[in-house]
């Protein structure tokens, strides 16, 4: 008998490895970080003693979701403004009360409560860009989450920095200041080429090169956007992407709403890889991207949220429901983007997409003991033929029971271990106050 | 002091009334199963005094919500078959089902299921069509549920009835048995205008008419009947149905998707109601209702779910979610069908549309005591600008708390009072079972 840390014991464990096993009546065991070992619950029970038993009967066992892109810290304007057009939301609502707003403070604690919604909804790695991030990567190393962050960098200042060249050292501090941290990694994070000079993204390139790290941005998000860049360059932008070297499998882009079939091969051809955000998307009405294309051609899609502003919760359960859903209904084939697919952005294509292939998104040996038990035995689950479609269209993160990551369990029978949820609540509720009062929003 | 049989507190009372009220820190008094007051909290504790005290602290109370379209019964084909064309689905898998296990039982216990998921997601009234509805009133009376239910009839057989006038014949006795019935309403349900023939059609409107009770169907779901049905007559199918008199305040259609501007004018001209269902036409890909066209023409437009087996969940808030978002990317514009269009169609217009205007969808003095505690206290409903942009875009089902219904409490923090949740559970799986057997589906 081997002594491990832990064991969850689980009615299905649905491992998204290689051959898409699923394992009934079986167990996981960990042992520090790690999966050390999987299978049925027999063969586990003989060979394995652990301090720590979850039992997971009549539940599920499946990898982390991995949430792709969002801005943890904007959990502050949830619902402060809707149902607007894009410039008049973020030029009325968004930037004046970022504005004023914006602190390390505010970035900590809005990304603590970011955080207790992530983990109670089964997210357990994210991928951030924000302003202080190094209160964000604070936040998260707190909650005991996952995470690649990056300082967003522009031409205009922000709270934090005050030129892009600040922005570009501040995120080299970052990148070394977390380097070797087993949840916190680092990338250099541009917002967007339309917001970004030319010098700046090339630098930015620079930057992610020197330390071989990601280079993340917004891209291609709205038409607007599209036809200006165009205007620009000349052509799709992807080219000026491509030239300067940036194009490759560090390469990481939020949306492609207007991701055209060139780019599309471009992206293919580089290894680059992209976040789809389907329910922001969708309420800012910013279009349809076309991913089963992006599919189809082999580029590696995961699935995001985008901020709270945008969408209105970070619950990624949603999200694949809205995914799978929204390219039906947009190409009118009930056959595209099916449950399995939309299942593997949200956890290993999502996990590769990150960068994080070798490390998360599947269970299997050797792997990080990120996890979730989730628990089928509601009205709404029942019954239960197949454990991808139920969790595609029928699971809400409401249903995630316990959590594990990186070999800690941070929720138990819903209940978070590491944030104090109800302080967490009343910090954010005090400024959201203020931030109510200034913008005289009823 | 007056004595009433339950007061329900609340930090925010959404009344969905005239005047669109919001009353902070407010009580609703229930006597029987009427709401006889509702006010501030000072107010009504000064006035009254009650056997029952629901303490909604930190909670929004609201009107129930209205499922104004579901085959309920059909939860035993949750996930049976998904991301299908919808003829391979139905031939393949939905038909056969039904042709082999749907009968008396098998519709009593896949609609108390239903029940089950529909109170604990926050519904109160529903709206039924399928086979063997009296078992289904039965289900739903023991769940005290409100209901307007309706026998599928069509031209060919069903499990229940060998004949059309088989069906018109069961559709009266349902009409006779549960006439005054406090919960149980009976609509006229011929299936569709491509599955009946037009004597069919006819015959179902004589009926409804003799009784003053609602005729309903399926209507221009998909393209392919929407060409079909313009080739039998010639012209929109709308003009048959307003031929013969059908198109009245008691005419009700569902989907609509394929409504043109000539049909939403007729429905406007003659008081007809909608139920939209966009969470079934996106996985279905059926396409995207008209349904910004038809509320600036003033047609009333309720919100359904359909069936589980198109959807794959019960939960308006889910459906409110994504109705507000489908439209907005449709048409390229942030502005639409925003959270308070939305959550009217949940409520007061979803109950107009089912004839129960006067009786729920809005909190009023007069009006059945059909209501929610939903708890505000989490980190995903945090913090709170606007309560009616929370219960579009941030809230879910399992966040409601309490449900009452008639002014009867069926669900108490979390727990279902009228239903053995446990046992419908186990009754569902064990035919679940079989059909998964019959079928070979793994």
């Amino acid at each position: 008998m081997k002594e491990a840390d832990a064991i969850v014991f689980g009615s299905h464990i649905l491992t998204m490895d290689d051959d898409d096993r699923i394992i009934e009546d079986g167990a996981v065991v960990i042992q520090g970080r790690n999966i050390i070992d999987l299978g049925g619950r027999r063969q586990i029970e003989e060979s394995y003693t652990a301090r720590e038993i979850i039992d997971g009967s009549g539940c599920l066992v499946m990898p982390g979701l991995i949430n792709g892109h969002t801005h943890a810290a904007m959990t502050y304007f949830r619902g402060l403004a809707d149902d607007l057009e894009l410039m008049d939301w973020l030029n009325n609502y968004i930037f004046p009360a970022e504005a004023r707003f914006v602190n390390r403070e505010f970035s900590y604690l809005g990304t603590l409560l970011a955080c207790a919604e992530m983990i109670k909804s089964g997210t357990t790695t994210f991928c951030d860009m924000y302003i202080f991030e190094d209160e964000i990567a604070r936040a998260a190393k707190e909650a005991g989450m996952r995470c690649l962050l990056g300082e967003v960098i522009f031409d205009f200042p922000s709270p934090n920095t005050k030129t892009p060249e600040e922005g570009l050292a501040y995120t080299e501090m970052l990148i070394k200041k977390w380097a070797g941290d087993p949840l916190v990694n680092i990338v250099v994070e541009p917002h967007s080429l339309y917001t970004c000079s030319d010098t700046l993204i090339r630098d930015a390139k620079i930057l992610a090169d020197r330390y071989g790290v990601f280079l993340a941005t917004h891209y291609l998000e709205t038409d607007t956007e599209y036809q200006r860049l165009v205007q620009v360059y000349g052509r799709s932008p992807s080219h000026f992407l491509d030239e300067i070297g940036a194009l490759n499998d560090r390469f990481l882009a939020f949306h492609c709403v207007f991701l055209r079939e060139e780019d599309i091969r471009l992206f293919a051809d580089r290894g680059c890889s992209v976040i789809h955000n389907p329910e922001s998307n969708m309420k800012l009405a910013s279009g349809v991207a076309p991913v089963p294309d992006m599919l189809s051609r082999g580029v590696t899609v995961g699935l995001g949220t985008d901020g709270c502003a945008s969408n209105n919760n970070l619950d990624m359960f949603q999200e694949m429901d809205s995914a799978a859903k929204l390219h039906k209904v947009h190409r009118l084939d009930p056959t595209v983007m099916d449950a399995p697919s939309v299942l593997k952005m949200a956890t290993r294509d999502g996990a590769r997409a990150l960068g994080m292939d070798d490390t998360v998104g599947r269970l299997k040996t050797g792997a990080k003991a990120d996890l979730l038990v989730i628990d089928l035995d509601k009205p709404h689950l029942t019954p239960l033929y197949n454990l991808r479609s139920h969790l595609v269209y029928a699971v809400n993160g409401s249903d995630v029971k316990t959590v594990l990551i990186d070999g800690r369990i941070v929720m138990r029978d819903r209940k978070l271990l590491t944030i104090d949820e109800g302080a967490v609540m009343e910090n954010v509720n005090r400024i959201a106050g203020e931030i109510r009062k200034s913008l005289e929003v009823r």
